[in-house]
């Protein structure tokens, strides 16, 4: 049976330890070659859009349809089930329905999101924000990967046209609701005792790149007085980045990346660019949170004699799942419990366009991100149980 | 005539501004032929020593002889005189001293000593530690670049059998006296007002590697309150590094190297490794600051809830150049004044079992490590010159 073993070998990081799968990246390609024969196995009839999205219809495709699927692309060094759970267990369910000889009422298709984490091009949900213009194509097309490669170098080599790329209104408007299964990345199920949830909500979330130059110079021959560097700077935006979320309730903020240019031990960087992910229950919240962090790091800058910018690379309002759709779903399933989370997922950008759901499958670890993420084979099957019950209530 | 323009085109780096030039990576290779080809047209022959030093000999080697050069690869985005200047030079003072006749009483080299800067495998100096005994083979044959290619698996890619590495009595003995000559990485001659001059001593200086380990999580599913984020340390570490060189007179403190595990922005780091460059004027001093660190990061990583080891990758005391030939070379040139420097050269390792002398080339910058890094063609000229005439002075 198709199962996450199946892609075990593919992407996985002897360095960082997990996967590391990016957006048309060698593991990455190699997983969409892999999803296109499973969908081929089933009689499925695989598309890719303009924005690199993969699509495996049952059926022949149309409006209104009834969308499963997540992503197959991971964090650097990200666990096994981020993503690729969601996109085997939607295989599976399809297997359950077709076995039980269910005829569906409605188009339906598996879908994998390309670049869903941002691991390579920095911006998260990449394919989802290109379908439905949550990002403009010449925004993407700018994006590069930490070796320069751009966005547009990036789809060539996988055989995309990125003159294509852009807002695909017959592909959004073929989804009449989807539904996105995906590992749970916090300790809510654990909690409740509950193997499958429901989404209620994902936090307000966005990414900024703060930027802070100074002056390079040799870290043995320059006076502790003389120097203007930037890493001196960046430890304290690092800092205030924990004080600022601590002040605000229920925010988080990360500084997970970090770069100091050139990065040569016995040099002073000339600068330094981390990035900062901030979250909070609402607007205003992860602005103030991200206001305290800009003050602090202007200040830092200026006490060095360096200069910072900062700049908003992502940015996505708080998302309230349709909560007919969620309720339908509970119900459904027998009423498991509804559940908010911190973590983004295309299901969020796709909510604003369609009626749009989430289930979650229990992590005893409540660790994501990370190689230690995990899900217990009965929780998996529970979820695909769940996702195949869920599907047939609606392709009815 | 043989300059630095002859190679201002290889391993230029377009990302970071400068050059790229690492032990056995493309760039210096192509400067290692660069480099073989110019001594052949000087009818000098060239031998690749066991640690992947090379010497090219101006008629049979010998012992005693008078040895001059430096070294060809760079930091990260390093400048161009750092280095390479020695290296031209040398050839230049031999141009200069085969166009008037002079005939050597002694035998004469030039040197080009492997990964100086240690911006491949960590480790500054390592062909002249080899060859001095100051690393064990093991532990060299242990490095490794941060692709994870062992110095070894880069020796055997360079044609050379990494077996063979280690003390080399043999080189030692055939070195009489060495002179250095290298770009200054300050602003000492500037506030002389001098084109050239010699090296008093360098400092003691050391690498410390600083790894902290915490728990990777998600960025947005993890609570801050449930957070061991090995980010938070790090930063504390980086602050720490200042506030001790700032309190120990005349010593310096830098982290230039930060690398958090796995690096990815919506994750929080399951580790991330630093590196503290510090250097002061003794022994004494430069333990201070390093144990006042490794006291600061201890106390930070436990608030944190993470571990933290702290490994000594480097370290070398204090070095007196040698005083009666620091003072002969000084004469000859007119009495240039002598100058102490911050930075770790060849020159140093070999201090401690040859007469070593090093000539400085006035930088208008005061910047090195760094693209800015600079040396007026008036002031090369007269390193030059200062150059043949020590050398002409020693082999007499």
């Amino acid at each position: 049976m198709t199962g996450l073993d199946d892609i075990a070998r593919i992407g996985a990081d002897p360095r960082r330890g997990g996967y590391s799968r990016h957006g048309y990246d060698r593991a990455e390609l190699e997983l969409r070659t892999w999803f296109t024969e499973e969908a081929g196995r089933r009689g499925l009839g695989v598309e890719c859009d303009r924005n690199g999205n993969l699509w495996a219809w049952w059926g022949p495709p149309g409006e209104g349809a009834v969308v499963t699927g997540s992503h197959l692309d991971s964090v650097p060094g990200g666990g096994a089930f981020d993503g690729p759970l969601g996109v085997v267990s939607s295989l599976q369910a399809l297997d359950l329905l077709q076995a039980k000889g269910f005829v569906p009422g409605k188009p339906m298709a598996v879908v994998v999101f390309a670049e869903e984490e941002g691991g390579r091009f920095g911006l998260a949900c990449l394919g989802s924000r290109l379908v439905t213009g949550a990002i403009t194509p010449a925004a993407a097309l700018r994006l590069s990967d930490p070796d320069g490669v751009t966005l547009a170098e990036a789809m060539r080599s996988a055989g995309l046209d990125p003159a294509l790329v852009g807002p695909d209104v017959e592909v959004l408007r073929r989804i009449g609701v989807f539904v996105e299964l995906h590992v749970e990345q916090g300790r809510g199920l654990i909690d409740l005792g509950a193997p499958v949830g429901v989404a209620s909500s994902i936090l307000a979330h966005g990414r900024w790149r703060v930027s802070v130059t100074g002056e390079g110079n040799h870290a043995g021959a320059t006076l502790m007085v003389d120097r203007r560097d930037p890493m001196i700077a960046a430890a304290q935006v690092v800092l205030a980045a924990r004080r600022a979320a601590t002040g605000v309730e229920g925010a988080r903020a990360t500084v997970g990346r970090l770069v100091p240019n050139p990065g040569g031990t016995n040099v002073i960087p000339s600068s330094v660019d981390l990035w900062l992910d901030a979250r909070a229950e609402d607007d205003a919240r992860t602005r103030a949170v991200v206001e305290s962090v800009a003050e602090a790091a202007r200040a830092a800058a200026a006490d060095e004699g360096c200069e910072v910018t900062i700049t908003e690379e992502s940015y996505g309002d708080t998302v309230v799942f349709d909560p007919a759709l969620r309720d339908k779903v509970s119900t459904v399933l027998g009423g498991v419990p509804a559940l908010p989370t911190g973590a983004g997922h295309d299901a969020g950008i796709l909510a604003a366009h369609v009626p749009t759901a989430m289930l979650f499958v229990r992590n005893p670890t409540g660790v994501s991100h990370a190689p230690e993420e995990f899900a217990e084979a009965a929780d998996c099957s529970a979820g695909v149980v769940a996702l195949a019950s869920a599907l047939e209530a609606l392709a009815r």
